[in-house]
């Protein structure tokens, strides 16, 4: 007896649930996870990526299952490796194990990486490839996936505005535009991924923490690196700076290329602003989502989310593709991409 | 045998689907629909509100129903009337057709015309209120509602922008930022109500026609007026003036209380814009529902949807409720609503 195909396909949703939680605390390496079934299609254990250096998610898994892994069926979201790193290559260590079959979802589109599954199958391990492509490809690998590709993290730009575009009203006010779930789903977003880019005019003016919180206050997990780009000083008491809860980086440019390049070993970075900023990406063809979240609220009056240098009529519009609508609470979230995120 | 709960709930939304068809057309009538059902539960006839000095829903209905109309159940958007206006009381045309049962969703708040219910209880008829009430009153009698519980018309503001807010690139150029969904839906309720206003203003720079139109260019089967405030004059030639497909009004003020005071005879009125005139809505507090249709598109610069003169901090801005998110193709619609809608 084997596990059929829906419970093949029920337990790839499952490693990519896992995968998450590898989210942010990762890069440059994929997050990746691994289930392991009984020839009954029962789960034996479960993994996902440890920060760089520590084990992959096939790993774990297998750690955790000891001798049961034998003849066990290992589903992973991404191709396991074939490629001796500061890790041993998984695929090895899959055929140590005894696995009967492997199932994953993505092949590794890595040069130095990838010829996992011919190995595997030249050990007399069943392969099965594909199985949840789609939803492995949109959740936790986004970002490195698109890396390999593109050569660069995945660029998220956020912004938070009323009905009619503005995030602050004339005198600078901007406190809670949006409300508690908007808030909560931000900070959770801010724990998964590597970076948060903001200007230093907004460092300087608004003195942002830019921490991934809880609702109650209390810190996630992971912190993102805090980035201001742009040429002024920032200030030694300026929050950002406050080391003992996350990184932080000052790149002095006004050039998004250069942020970008000095962010290297990152994967999905967030662009929070100001305007501006989120106007020079734009500019620069460098924002592949973005995420809006809108408030039931006109101000009619101060500055508006996006500040561009270069547009002057109609066609000069980044043109984006509606991705998803969620309502969160009293506020509408609205998800936006580029076509470079388009399956 | 009688119709249950559940065929009376059924026929209600029916007749609320009826009523539609009166919407734009019978202000300041209310927009009513009847649906008749035999003793068995099946639809004997339908009915809605015709034009101002015609028949109203109930009417309609036992016209064609005829001799079938005996012991049958009438359900009604609205309380029947009981009032002698151009027409004669509908409570009194159902006695006389001999129906067993009348089941309505709303009572009537006008005084002139309540004691509908008590009319036809004293002729032995059996009367249900308040069938289907939450639909019926979000529904066509929406406007009509309000303008017996406020005095004026329901004010309904439209705005098509960007993400970030904005209607128009700096060079003026505007064209299709919506796509045909949400431009669908858009003329779909300018053919439902009674008026659109706008500023002297857009009618000066755009020369809109304000046609309700279906996606094929041809005219919606009813066209609401077309009202443009302030004080410049309209150009001799201008599309709004063309009295051959909708009527026109100019009121020459900035004032939005006089605007809707012009317009005694509408209950549901939609302010286009642009966004000095938006912003007078809301300043004098007089905007009751925002449409809000957003493309994926950023644009940077341009002019905003809103513009207010009294606005400087968050505390001057106007909070809604969210009432409701709708993917529109590749738009989306946010609509939200003031206290006054809440149900």
């Amino acid at each position: 007896m084997i596990p059929d195909e829906a419970a093949l396909a029920a337990a790839m949703r499952e490693a990519v649930a896992e995968s998450r939680a590898a989210l942010g605390g990762v890069s440059p390496n994929p997050a990746v996870g691994a289930v392991l079934l009984a020839p009954d299609g029962t789960e034996i254990a479960r993994g996902h990526t440890q920060p760089p250096g520590g084990a992959h998610a096939e790993i774990e898994a297998l750690r955790r299952a000891g001798d049961a892994a034998r003849d066990a069926t290992a589903v992973v979201t991404l191709e396991p490796c074939n490629h001796t790193g500061r890790t041993g290559p998984c695929a090895q260590a899959l055929i140590e194990a005894g696995v009967a079959r492997v199932v994953y979802a993505v092949s590794d589109p890595n040069p130095t990486a990838a010829g996992g599954a011919d190995r595997l199958r030249a050990a007399g391990i069943e392969v099965i490839a594909g199985v949840g492509a789609l939803d492995a490809r949109s959740g936790p690998l986004r970002g490195w996936l698109f890396r390999q590709r593109f050569g660069r993290p995945l660029v998220t730009a956020k912004v938070a505005s009323t009905l009619d575009g503005r995030i602050a009203a004339p005198d600078g006010t901007s406190q809670w535009i949006t409300g508690p779930l908007a808030r909560a789903r931000a900070h959770r977003q801010r724990a998964e991924l590597d970076a948060i880019i903001v200007g230093t005019g907004t460092v300087i003016a608004d003195d942002p923490a830019l921490t991934a919180r809880l609702p109650d206050g209390t810190l996630h997990a992971h912190q993102p690196i805090r980035v201001a780009m742009g040429e002024r000083d920032i200030p030694d008491g300026a929050r950002i700076r406050d080391t003992t809860v996350g990184g932080f980086r000052h790149v002095r440019t006004h050039d998004p290329v250069e942020v970008l390049a000095a962010l290297d070993n990152t994967t999905w970075v967030l662009v929070e602003g100001g305007p501006p900023i989120i106007g020079a990406f734009l500019d620069a063809d460098l924002v592949d989502e973005v995420d809006s979240y809108v408030a039931p609220t006109i101000l009619g009056a101060g500055p508006s989310a996006v500040e561009r240098a270069a547009t002057i009529t109609l066609a000069d519009a980044t043109e984006l593709h509606l991705a998803g609508v969620e309502q969160l609470g009293s506020d509408v979230l609205i998800r936006s991409v580029s076509d470079r995120l388009l399956p």
